[in-house]
């Protein structure tokens, strides 16, 4: 394996974790007004069609990790649905 | 050029604008207390990888995506410490 590889799959995998700060402050704070639902369902969409697209090429390394983030986004998802609401509530109560 | 190729082009056209909506939304808002500051270094740093391994691969597609994406990225670190300070202002004067 070459340098220039090893520089690949390194930067794949960094690539796997960009959403886990995300993830983890959002899980902590119980707030996402300020985070974009549309970011996380065209990353969600996106992950999908990566992992067709690994499928189809029959690459287990594009669809794992394409699946890290779908799995990450779904969780951001989930978390704006959820905590976006309560901001909501929390507006209109004082 | 096959289906799996139209959808590879495809699936790596719409990864270049995930950051875009919360670009975006930032702006508009002038609020990013919500986002993670550390995902967007993770991510600026990534993309300085990959367009690194584009370059020893001699590879234009890679180096043009991940410079659209290294953008978006130094735009929400700079929105992040501009609007995360006004925050911290905000919450001392009221």
């Amino acid at each position: 394996m070459s340098g220039v590889d090893i520089l690949g799959y390194a930067a794949g995998a960094i690539t796997t974790l960009t959403f886990l700060p995300q993830v983890l402050k959002t899980y902590k704070e119980k707030s996402a007004k300020d985070v974009s639902l549309n970011m996380f369902l065209i990353a969600a969409i996106n992950e999908v069609m990566w992992i067709v697209y690994g499928a189809l090429r029959e690459d287990m390394v594009i669809i794992l990790t394409n699946a890290v983030v779908l799995l990450m986004s779904l969780t951001m998802i989930f978390f704006k649905l959820k905590y976006g609401r309560k901001e909501i509530i929390k507006q209109k109560t004082t």
